[in-house]
């Protein structure tokens, strides 16, 4: 069964108590935004995704979407759904208030993503890439384009895409081919053919807003001739009513693993009238603008998943009574206990528990950066909270979903032959996770990122936005005795991970294949390293409120701060190891994947 | 693309060179099987699984199995097939001539199997589970219950399945309900319903023989009351053919994951006519021979699913196209390299390649237990042996099927945007593959079989029919200047082992919890010894050949020796590391697992 209550309780903890002393301020710029309207926005969200999107959530995956005469439809129930959610103001609520948003910070919006992401992935992706439009417009588009277009996207009446990938290009989009032709009126006539497109064509919005990689036609070859076009579907009208088609087709829905009540299209343009966004040629960088902001978004997806597949397995396993406690029965009135009491199916448990608490520590501590570097007064925060996203996108990319796909697995595992059975949902949680290693960037590609691009930038500033409070930290909480265990686990751990930067970076500089070789296990490593830090800094806080008394009196707390103790100890007892697994790999080199000739394999 | 053409090289070095010396004999008791003869044997059911079996594999999945007007039919092309196979005595292979058997040994048969489900899993159940059902009858079935059925069920005119499984029963069967009434001809009446019963009803086979657990009137409670049965679906005639409808119906077939070929059935009995099969209320031992030949099977499996996700990976990885090698381009007159030539694309390659390497080594070594154990002249030796497969079965269920999820997603992860859309072929491996940690004794199970039944068994003679053997290696290698750092990562990883060994030993007698809290991360742990000793052996056979000369001078030998030690490198490298991480989680004992009250959950 498919089970989600939004975990209020540890979103206030990471919005709130968490990252309260990491320089970048008390929600930097967005003070009107006290605790009881951030209450308030994360109880109403945590309503509208229990009652009206979890629902869909297996009917949407068991219909699907359908491609008929030329026609996209979402799943029974998508539609108004989807109506009620830009009704109530969801679609804009990390939007800038000058276009009709809502002007939410990030550290409070992707709380709201997760759950969205909770109840039912398909359909978040209907407004998510709508975001990403809206925020390339915004970050690249003409003042023109940014006041004609974004009311109508950022309201959620008209939604949005991104139009990159080509059958023969995903990830080197330099061999890309589509065409812009310019026309005398300034605008330009867009050709080719796009795969992938999710969201591409569907029955929720009156039009949709492509924005689309195409090559002008005097384009240098490669990445450096890429523009960047907005297309719609239909013409606006003068009014910006929906006018006439504008040769933007849909001509095949993809049958997927999962993630099926999303529709991924192949579209093709044909002549179809567009506008350029930012610069000729540089539509790279636009994308990466619209690409950055969706991969923490990817990454949040994964850690949606992984609390829904969580909350389900939990479910089960106090719901499923089956043999008896290794310890003796611990229900004897019953006819066997509940499979709950076995420490292995709690291992599994756990486990997901520690990464999904994990994530979402690390990424309210990135949300915060995210909002400091749009709204923080200071130039020296707002460059620290820039160097710091950079690094960590590609690490809760990659990290976030690497851990959904190993948590949806885990809880089929705690169903046993039941999580098989597709009327259980939580198979769909393997089928829908897996898409999140892979778009926006494969995880390996996010690993090349950190390694190649992310690590050595801004002269190691990166990388120091991260090591210093790290090692701050460990510094500072040395001696405290009953976190020694932790500490040192942490100080450990985070040697492994200098190590292992001053191999890459020494090694790689020679070599980059010896940086390539090792992407993978050293994003791995930095991830436990942050999560680590994370649980030990929730430890220290909690530690403080159970001895001094819950800073806010609220019911329950006291229970509250002692779990989040045990989730912890728990990952530094049982999660954490896999550091020195990472550390080992990469130490190894590239030396044995690089020996086997092409034939070899 | 699902590519796969049987490992042949490889198949015949496990087989004829790798495990000459591990005391169990020349292919014990089977001297009349020689190197032509299993060369012949591979060569041919290489032919049939590629040429019959593969093609219809995707499509089978597509089509799925269905249930209508109470008739199961199978995918397009499967009883076609399914003739073929029963035609060319593929059904015959393993089983005892006695019966109308080939006789052949294990050590070639589950050569055969992993082939078969490589090819086509879903295929692979009906045959298989007829094959488990004829080990429980001539096991523990009277001489007059073989003389009948084998025959028809060994030729594969009649298939086989296992009931066990009641909605509310699967790991603890003690709870089932199925009943079985005497009467006065010495049959039974037995009713009752079961789920989950693989090829429980198909048009493959005119018959169908039935295995079913079900309680006799006067049984204790509990797995101490529980018979097995023999239930066809029709009865048969004097003559042995077959008869009218026995009561016995599939009233659903599951919706599942994958495995979609394979129906998946719910059962019901109504009053159907059985024999008793070994003695009353000791089902459950006979449960077990059938279910201990299943779980080497089901290892099999995972194996199979995962040799085909890799060969199909390597052949996309070389096929795709895109940017270029991080040492400067590779294929400079192409418009970008292959994805091969990346150091991420070759570590989730050689990943897969040497889990299946190692997985197929060391269920080489179990197959000659399993003959051994049948065939040897020497009591010691057949006592070694089956302490040697008691030990294993758990160790190769587990360890191969959870290592088969992990490669089939690796190839969806090659593969990248294309791996997730169905038409590549790619996913159905993630799909098919999962249901092997789950039936057969969940992994979980597996895991405390191992640590609670295997490890202490024998006072410890079946621990050390595979302690000595390595241990041996390790002293009898050490100072061999080249393969030193290879012995040297076995032996920390071993005495890792051993230490574990004495902990949980220690720990486990008085609190089975702390057992049961290691048994995952220690059945890993062994797996992964398991598989260094083989690499670590198949590396000294491997250097000896390419020093003095391929001993049967095969063409292309060398290259096969010199890939074997590059992919062992890449083991102790790359994979072995895990083993860590592993041995710090199972230190860290139950603690911090059962700290948790239900409700913290």
């Amino acid at each position: 069964m498919q089970v989600y209550n939004a975990p209020l309780r540890d979103m206030r903890f990471v919005l709130n108590e968490l990252h309260n002393d990491d320089g970048f301020g008390d929600l930097p710029g967005m003070e009107e935004f006290d605790t009881d309207l951030t209450d308030a926005v994360l109880e109403e969200a945590a309503r509208f995704c229990r009652d009206i999107l979890l629902p869909l959530n297996r009917s949407g995956d068991e219909e699907g979407c359908t491609h008929e005469n030329g026609v996209v439809r979402t799943p029974k129930g998508f539609k108004d759904a989807y109506d009620q959610f830009t009704a109530a103001g969801w679609a804009a609520l990390a939007s800038d208030p000058e276009y009709g948003g809502q002007g939410l910070p990030e550290a409070l919006n992707k709380l709201v993503e997760e759950m969205i992401c909770s109840a039912n992935l398909s359909f978040s992706l209907y407004p998510g890439l709508t975001h990403g439009g809206t925020t390339a417009i915004k970050g690249h588009g003409s003042d023109e384009l940014k006041a004609k277009w974004l009311p109508k996207m950022i309201s959620g009446e008209w939604s949005g895409t991104m139009c990159l990938t080509e059958p023969h290009c995903g990830t080197d989009l330099g061999m890309l081919r589509t065409k812009a032709e310019p026309r005398d009126d300034g605008s330009f006539k867009v050709t080719g053919n796009k795969i992938f497109i999710s969201a591409g064509d569907h029955d929720l919005a009156e039009n949709i807003v492509h924005l689309v990689l195409a090559r002008l036609p005097d384009a240098p070859e490669g990445v450096k001739g890429i523009s960047l076009f907005l297309v719609p579907k239909y013409m606006p009208k003068d009014d910006f009513s929906v006018g006439p088609a504008n040769g933007v087709t849909c001509t095949a829905i993809e049958h997927k693993m999962g993630l099926k009540g999303s529709a991924t299209c192949q579209m093709s343009f044909d002549e179809s009238t567009g506008w350029l966004v930012g610069e000729p040629n540089k539509g790279m960088a636009a994308m990466f603008t619209m690409m950055n902001t969706e991969r923490v978004s990817v990454g949040i997806q994964g850690l949606g998943v992984g609390e829904a597949a969580y909350q389900s397995a939990v479910w089960y396993a106090k719901d499923r009574v089956q043999g008896r406690a290794l310890s003796g029965a611990k229900y004897p009135e019953q006819a066997a206990d509940p499979i709950i009491v076995h420490p292995d199916v709690r291992r599994m448990l756990l486990t997901m528990r520690a990464y999904n608490e994990g994530c979402r520590a690390l990424s309210a501590w990135v949300s915060r950066a995210l909002d400091a570097q749009k709204h923080s007064p200071d130039p020296e925060v707002r460059q620290r909270a820039e160097e710091f996203t950079a690094l960590m996108t590609p690490v809760v990319k990659a990290l976030f979903t690497d851990l959904a796909t190993e948590s949806a697995n885990l809880a089929v595992q705690v169903y046993g032959g039941h999580g098989y059975i597709r009327e259980s949902g939580v198979e769909q949680y393997v089928r829908d996770a897996r898409i999140c290693q892979i778009y926006e960037g494969t995880n390996g590609i996010q690993a090349l990122d950190l390694v190649g691009r992310k690590m050595g930038a801004n002269f190691g500033r990166n990388l120091r936005s991260f090591f210093h409070p790290v090692s701050n930290f460990i510094e500072e909480s040395k001696g405290e005795g009953p976190m020694q265990p932790m500490i040192e686990a942490l100080e450990k751990a985070f040697g492994a991970l200098q190590l292992s930067t001053a191999t890459i970076a020494q090694k790689g500089m020679a070599d980059p294949e010896e940086a390539g070789a090792a992407a993978t296990d050293y994003l791995r490593l930095l991830g436990l390293v942050a999560m680590g830090y994370c649980f030990a800094k929730a430890t220290k806080i909690a530690g403080l409120q159970i001895f001094f008394g819950s800073a806010n009196g609220e019911e329950g707390d006291k229970a509250f701060y002692e779990t989040k103790i045990k989730t912890a100890t728990f990952f530094f007892e049982r999660i954490l190891p896999q550091a020195t697994a990472s550390f080992l790999a990469i130490r190894s080199g590239k030396k044995s994947m690089m020996a086997f000739t092409e034939d070899e394999f």
